[in-house]
């Protein structure tokens, strides 16, 4: 490992850093990333400017300094009337840049290129159609916000340069309704166009590391990599393959692993490109976290010119692991006669070769402009669900694609990604227009990201096989999004999107009074596969409430602009996400902001806890549970999220750390509202989510601090639940407005266990 | 038109016929097609030899004389016990053959090639494994009796040559079960392993159209084709592209409709490719019999080398016509609450914009071997299933890929094809190995069917997400599938299998004494999007009994090894498919095999019509009716075929025949056997399955001539059914053994049913 550092920093490397050029070290490396990421923004900052226009030939009036990597938007702050556009509706002021043209300029002399020496001109995102011209040349038209830019304009080059990246409105495919059904011809993330939890305002611009790279003409390009584990997960069978843009010339391959070089090989380039297949025995996998370790491997090349020159490198790190989707116990169509249909579509992530119940949320873009989403947010983001014991993300598809870091950071802390590919709630079109973009975008986010032990599952989108989306197994979109994560990353499982058959998404509310149930009530009758989405709003902090609603709206809400616009009122059905009305059932008319705030979070502790435990009870036939969702893009007044923006957890965040335990007693439980005059019913688990057995124990079960069951139960197996008695307490004998529910394991106090009903 | 028949006799085509040297016309020439066969029955069968041998290396003891196109086994029925085969449990003497080597060979004098001229060997199916040799030369390996042989063997040609085509062992996964299993590392069609309609003999050996052929250097490869429609279906955007061997060159392209020429075009051949681009305005498009007419379009291909001397031709028949799984009516699962699960599956075809009921049969193969199906019987089969107004064939995955000659007599009639891969009732694997051969397979299958206008669904193959199966979403060899479909075949729908969702498979007895119902029972409780599988056994007439039993066996049959190889006993469960105890619950014991068969047929004529209407009157949230199955490939005793082998249709075919009429009357009837004192209830329907209005009517319902009830109903809309009152009859009055209904429409006696009930 000493010895592969010290090559990085080199000569032979012929990059230079000049002015704004800055050297172009492969994505993979986190270290060099996070430098490189500050380096951008300090330096690309001084030297961009953008303007907008309303003809695409026409020149910006005025130019603006520009922050690159960010949003057309966030350049124009000054000239907004309120600057703090995250106050009240402050949001609608950006609404007029969606339909105008943007240009960004650059102006930068030529810097002196030895003699064979290319300068490229390199962006890893541009949103979302834009050209790219040099001196008047236009060398790039793009659609499609997530293929980098990798253009050669060595032969355009002048003394004085001049780099113009204009950007075309934002694709509309009809200007009817303002909703997500304008993105329904384009790659374009269709949150940006409102969500329950996302005001509209649509980001544009620059919005990924873009910088100028000198390069030695004989390169490495398209490199591929592949594994496949034996049987017993102990040898791995490595491919690479690749070309150069010159031959002939050598590759020198090593694989490092904790500082030691476990595999070396010198490999000649024949006719412009090379490949490498070895195996490698006695392997270190990567696992999830609580189950293993995240042991990642170094992969390094360095191409060498017919002189032995090293004239390019490329590195990336990678994990060894076997992941499936494989069928729930239980997956029959239950109770089929003839004629028989078919099973239910696996459901069950198993990753080398053990079955889990995966616990996690459904991750949302963590800021409005992606451009400006810092390595720093992901690792505070990632460091909380963690924290609540969390091993997958769904990387819902009205979002973007994140960027390298989000990936690196998940490999490195065993977080799984389930990863969408940005389709949500429309139906995208067979269009062949349509399709060319698909194919050219999704390629480049399958190539990018596959080798990341990380992802898990990849998915064509959100809720697209529902009415209100009106896709179907037939979409032109969704088989090509198969087809093209077959070919690039046929090890990892592909769904078309979320629910499939047997799987569920919602409820999202605490109470619904359509069908008079409550959430415990709901989730008794809930028999999936997989809860991959359920919801269970809060008001946010007063805190965050204050910064954002006028004070004289505060208390009590009402349904003005400013709560709506964060979503408290009408954002989905009825008065969501504030829920005045379930608050008032329960707890009566708050009198103040920070008691509605208080019963409103204490009944998302309540829903949330109640629906992880009872999804994990429900083990093995259920094997999922996401709630919707983890984080938030800003501050929201309501919403259904565990993490305030930007980084801030709500009280649910404990009650979910709980119910996410590795190993619990735990109970199962009817409904939330109790009268006095009816016995309290509750079944009792020990659920054991870990690859090791439980030791024989004890349970004692109080209700209100009366010891009402002791159960002492039997040695659990690896992973498998055990059901227990079921507990009758008549509930004459309790006083006060709550019933607290205790389970206490005698020297497992880790196990322990306790709930909050209602008593009327 | 008359032009292009001309142009196909001229000299230039530069193919001579010498000794069983046979010219390569394009296999989309039906007419051309049908003259070659013959010839090269005749002629190879006189030069082929063929042998067996039990080390790969050795060469045959003794050689027989070869059937090509046929089967190794065929060749050598001289040497078994019994040359019929087909008596009793014959079949049995070929199963050492699954086991040896076969060796082909035939000799040929150099044929005289002048300057330039190129020999190729072709053959459309080798079946499975080979190897090919000239003089001594390996010339070809593979795995595939789906994809054609086409090698340039010039360069090995002596004086006198000697051709041999090595066959391996049948492909066998293990040893542990004689069953469908063994085939499930394999393309080879598993139904030849053993079904409960097939007995285990396992075909090998050259199958389909085999001979040399002489090309000038300069010819035509991988003509490729594919349109598409505008939204009103008027103009066709029309793409054909292509390779030659050599260049410069040109390619002229004519399109012939009903012998005019309609576009005419000469395009250059630039660097060995070439590509054609037109608009088609004012179309005729293809439809299904009973929808419209079945136009057809000639694409006719001349290659032209520097000299204009016409040096290659390349030929096909296509035609028009849009087609997609579009959602059932109601396709949203019924009566869900939060949590929410996805829609089913789209299950209704829609041609050219209209949905459709389809009506349909499963197709087997219709012989054992192959390699002798004939155009003829084809031919004779695909006229019976239209003569039951049947609109779609499901070529069942467990069989065989059926010849050019069936695709092109169905585009010809107006029959729609489901056409599934060679999959069936097994796992297949992941295995590289495998999915190789995979792709392989499924490119040659789709790149040669694609463009019949009858093609109308891919599927994967047969109940592979099913238990027995245990195949799921994320199977390799299906995702494979679905992606060679939509990179060759976009324009066509392709499912997984079937069942999926919503569709069901089952049931395949008249009476099932596990719930206590009978098939009209079953059929009311249905809820399907699709009934893609329903059977309904009968034993065959007696004649076909009494060629296959033994005579002292033939009455009362008992489970002897000769009934349970036809199939009568032992084939799925219980006694299937005699079914003895279920015909002697309805009508005691029969006296004689006549009786018994009298009985048999009779159910599955009640049975089969009960469930057609039944799926009718469903419409439109069932879609399609399609029974198991429509034929058979050997003589059975007992099965739940409509059409005995060869092509002898059951009493059945009348009953079917009136359930799929267009339009007409009908009654659902809620179970088959009555007692005396219980009143008869039906449901009154009008099913108008056509494009056009029926005018209002007046329908008389008499059970056994006795007026039971007039409706007068009002005009019925396209493709709609109207129901209409319910029918109360007091079973008091009748008398006899029988209740015959019979519904009357005065002046559209064509619309007239008449249904048989059982009374006690």
């Amino acid at each position: 490992m000493k010895e592969i550092c010290k090559l990085k920093h080199q000569a032979w490397l012929m990059i230079i850093f000049l002015f704004f050029l800055i050297p172009y070290i492969w994505s993979q490396q986190e270290d060099e990333n996070i430098i490189k990421d500050d380096r951008i923004n300090k330096k690309i900052s001084w030297s961009w400017e953008v303007g907008f226009h309303e003809q695409k030939n026409m020149p910006p009036e005025k130019w603006f300094p520009a922050v690159v990597p960010g949003a057309v938007q966030l350049s124009l702050l000054e000239i907004l009337d309120n600057p703090d556009w995250q106050f009240a509706d402050g949001y609608k002021q950006f609404q007029w840049m969606e339909d105008v043209y943007w240009t960004y300029r650059c102006n930068f002399h030529k810097p002196s290129l030895t003699e064979g020496q290319h300068l490229f001109f390199i962006s890893k995102g541009i949103d979302y159609r834009f050209n790219v011209f040099l001196n008047g040349n236009k060398l790039v038209e793009q659609e499609g916000m997530f293929t980098p830019v990798e253009t050669d304009i060595t032969s355009y080059l002048q003394e004085n340069n001049k780099l113009i990246v204009i950007i075309f409105p934002v694709p509309k495919s009809h200007q009817r309704r303002m909703d997500r059904s304008q993105a329904n011809h384009s790659f374009k993330p269709a949150v940006s166009y409102g969500w329950d939890w996302h005001p509209r305002l649509v980001p544009s611009g620059i919005w990924d590391q873009t910088y100028l790279e000198i390069r030695d003409p004989f390169f490495l390009k398209d490199i591929q990599y592949q594994y496949q584990l034996d049987e017993n997960l102990k040898t791995a069978k490595i491919w690479i393959g690749g070309k150069t843009t010159d031959y002939p010339g050598t590759v020198t391959f090593t694989l490092g692993f904790k500082n030691q070089i476990v595999l070396e090989k010198e490999i000649d380039i024949i006719n412009g490109e090379f490949s490498i297949a070895e195996n490698l025995d006695e392997i270190n996998l990567w696992w999830p976290c609580e189950l293993g370790k995240q042991d990642l491997y170094e992969f390094h090349l360095y191409l060498l010119n017919a002189k032995g020159e090293k004239t390019d490198y490329h590195t990336w790190k990678s994990g060894f692991r076997k992941i499936r989707l494989v069928e729930n116990r239980g997956a029959e169509v239950p109770g089929t006669l003839f004629p028989k249909t078919r099973n239910n579509p696996p459901f069950t992530l198993e990753i080398n070769n053990i079955r889990i119940f995966a616990k996690g949320t459904n991750w949302v873009n963590p800021e409005i402009f992606p451009g400006i989403i810092t390595t720093g947010r992901y690792k505070e983001l990632l460091d909380l669900a963690k924290g609540m014991h969390f091993n997958l993300l769904r990387v819902w598809g009205g979002g973007i694609i994140n960027k390298d870091a989000f990936f690196e950071l998940c490999d490195e802390m065993g977080i799984m990604v389930w990863q969408e590919f940005p389709l949500s709630c429309n139906n995208y079109p067979d269009d062949p227009v349509y399709l060319e973009v698909l194919k050219q975008e999704a390629t480049s986010i399958v190539k990018r990201l596959h080798n990341h032990p990380s992802l898990a599952i990849w998915s064509g989108g959100n809720e697209l096989f529902n009415s209100w989306s009106g896709m179907t197994d037939q979409s032109l979109p969704l088989r090509w999004l198969n087809a093209i994560c077959l070919e690039n990353s046929p090890e990892i499982p592909f769904i078309p999107t979320s629910p499939v058959m047997g799987v569920g998404h919602g409820h999202y509310i605490f109470y619904d009074k359509n069908t008079d149930e409550d959430v415990f009530q709901i989730m008794n009758r809930s028999h999936h596969t997989a809860l991959t989405e359920f919801g269970m709003p809060s008001p946010s902090d007063p805190e965050i409430i204050k910064k954002i609603i006028p004070g004289v709206e505060l208390f009590p809400p009402t349904p003005t602009d400013a709560w709506k616009a964060h979503h408290a009122y009408g954002a989905w059905i009825g008065n969501t996400w504030l829920c005045p009305d379930i608050l008032e059932k329960y707890f009566g008319k708050a009198e103040s902001l920070e008691e509605m705030v208080q019963q409103g979070q204490m009944l998302q502790s309540i829903g949330y806890k109640a629906i992880y435990e009872s999804a994990r009870q429900q083990w093995p036939y259920c094997s999922m549970a996401l709630n919707w969702c983890f984080n938030e893009p800003w501050p929201t007044a309501a919403n259904n999220s565990i993490i305030q923006y930007p980084a801030q957890p709500k009280p649910c965040y404990e009650a979910i750390k709980q119910a996410c335990r590795p190993a619990l007693a735990s109970a199962s439980i009817p409904k939330f509202s109790w009268e006095k005059n009816e016995d309290l019913k509750i079944g009792l688990f020990i659920i054991n989510g870990t690859q090791d057995k439980l030791p024989p124990g004890k349970m004692e079960v109080s209700i209100n601090g009366n010891l009402a069951k002791t159960w002492e139960y039997p040695e659990v197996p690896v992973n498998r639940n055990l059901p227990g008695p079921v507990v009758l307490f008549p509930l004459t004998e309790t006083t006060g407005k709550w019933i607290k529910i205790e389970l206490k394991v005698r020297g497992q106090e880790e196990l322990n266990s306790e709930y909050l009903l209602l008593l009327k």
